[in-house]
């Protein structure tokens, strides 16, 4: 049976949740399709060790489709991952106390890969079922961009890992509560999106991307 | 029985729906209490006529307790309005073309009037359940702020009214979707804020403001 | 000869410096028009003591115009505050440690006090001469609103004190190096801003506020 | 004699200035240290033409340190660009009328290229100098990621070219005027910023880059 690999982090920078944890937990021995079996996972909020876990697990399970998710406190969409970047430039200490500044993540590897998830055909899903969505372009420089950027970079070598991609979910409402004025999206509404972008990306058999013409760029 | 007030407003600005007004229709024949019953009614988007409209209201239904809710796109919290000032200054026209600009709401009227409403112990309950809450010290100088004044000032001479106050909610994630990066807040959430609400309101006879000791205040 | 007193406020929240002070400095010894004379003074940071302060000021030089500045940090624009409320709800201690929670400023004192700066003919000058500015209608509930209120509450009686009002200044360029997404406003820019202000006020006498017909109001 | 290319773009977005090519119209006929020379150009904002112009001014003028700069309307700092990537997704048509939406800028080329400027040193230096200043991680997908992009792309097969980057600088004042609560940054501002900038790479021969050790990084 193939495989749908969903992981969420662990909690980092004092919150005692992660909602993207939260989430993934919601999907446990969870189907899609006729065929498709999800796994779920946790990873650290540590670099290098992230990577090493998500790796373990992907020789494991060796899955069709991977979709790492992160918190992203502030952040009022769900909000998709476009490129991940070979950098970390950490502004705090992860959760074993590491701060990489200014280290590439894969030596030699190359700047940037782009999500392999069909972006627009999912956000113009989500949409239409009223999910406020978007596609950012900067996964930031810490633990996720890290472990977005081991993800590709071993979707790069391995094609039977034909979709792979990262998601930034907002604060649950009950952590927007320690921060007044940011945004949140319910955990009714997460689980709505991340059922919503599979079936997207299980839409289309051989799941090619018919990149819909619109924009969700940005001026900068 | 007496009576609870909530209203809701209209749509405007190019929107379809006002979440005010989806949100109060939840509440149509609800009762609070052993004997609290609730009216629930929608305003127009314009100048004086939603005045008038909630003045006859007021005289028809004699509520102890009144929460008009209006619509903060862009704002991210459940956000309880602490004062209305006497000024019209419409940055759009209203929903029968009116734009005043720079008008007292009531001739020799006070500058302003406070929220009778428990502030402190609403904003303490409803994050107590989860809910992202906040003071605000404007309520904007537009429909909203002006039915604000109308019922605070017909308050003012009338004590059987003994609880008024407006809250500003943001969009529902459906609107948000036509809005990137723009908050939004489930019709669950925000069900679940409103009965709270009402409840903390009702929690004390003979309403007693017990404010508690924590700031909701803003520094500019 | 009449006297225009300008204040700025002593550095806070663990700024070393306060833009108000820095801008306000700048026009000691200065004068306006044929026979103005100004007047500089800074105010501690400090509820109660700064209202005590300005009093003081307003007894001893009869100000015929008086205009207090205060720190906005983050605010991009020069921000003229057109009502201050009769409330104090300090989110942090102020420079001697006192903390007042949903207190009114004068007992029995009205609500609120609208500005009596002349806001739209100031505006429209300022943002004629490249200034970014705007109307405010929160001066927050810290110890500028404080000031303020107090402002506003002796020039309520006090006739001769014609013109009264509160600015909001942004970060200076050098206290926004250590906020980085903050917006700051160059010092150069504030005198020219400040100036131009004043200059406004002194347009016309009997210095009759000919509001001009365009909103500088908000929906929410 | 060693050349410098600074290069600004022409207005946008219904903008009658860009602040880019006012500053770096300041710098025509100017030189940095004994012996390097400035050359200044307008770009055009529009996709493909804009990467022929500097393509053509890089053949002609063979310069060892380029800067090409845009407008950031809304962004607060004079921001450093990181990375470009290999994408145009274009929300508004450019200034010739095209629109391109997930096109790659270069076919078959890298997913991304990292700026070849010295970004902390340079960060460290402006904050020093009192300028607010950051590290961007997206450039957008617009017309500034694709000069920056093609300028980078360039950059790697001419090793003589061993600086190259782009920054995104705020409005200007004037500019914000137009834009209530939009950030802005003086003229003076910038061009103080441009000469450090340029000083800074220029401070060490040969241009090694000594990232500094502290984190300009983003959480997400």
């Amino acid at each position: 049976m193939p495989t749908i690999l969903l992981t969420g982090f662990e909690p980092f920078d004092r919150e005692t949740i992660n909602p993207s944890w939260e989430l993934v937990q919601l999907f446990v021995e969870r189907s899609f399709g006729e065929h498709y079996q999800v796994q779920v996972a946790q990873l650290a909020c540590e670099f290098g060790n992230a990577i090493d876990q998500l790796v373990d697990l992907l020789d494991r399970h060796q899955p069709e489709i991977v979709v790492c998710i992160g918190q992203a406190g502030g952040r009022a969409d769900f909000s998709i991952e476009r490129v991940a970047i070979n950098l970390d430039d950490a502004r705090i200490p992860d959760n074993a106390g590491a701060q990489p500044i200014d280290q590439s993540i894969v030596a030699d590897g190359p700047a940037a890969y782009f999500s392999s998830l069909p972006l627009k055909k999912i956000i113009r899903k989500l949409r239409d079922h009223g999910i406020p969505t978007n596609i950012s372009h900067t996964a930031g420089t810490y633990v996720c961009n890290h472990v977005f950027y081991g993800l590709m970079h071993y979707a790069n070598t391995h094609p039977q890992l034909r979709h792979a991609g990262f998601v930034h979910i907002p604060y649950l409402p009950a952590q927007a509560c320690h921060h007044p004025g940011a945004a949140s999206m319910s955990l009714e509404s997460l689980e709505k999106a991340l059922v919503l972008l599979v079936e997207t990306i299980l839409d289309e058999d051989p799941f090619t991307d018919t990149s819909m013409q619109f924009s969700a760029g940005t001026i900068c």
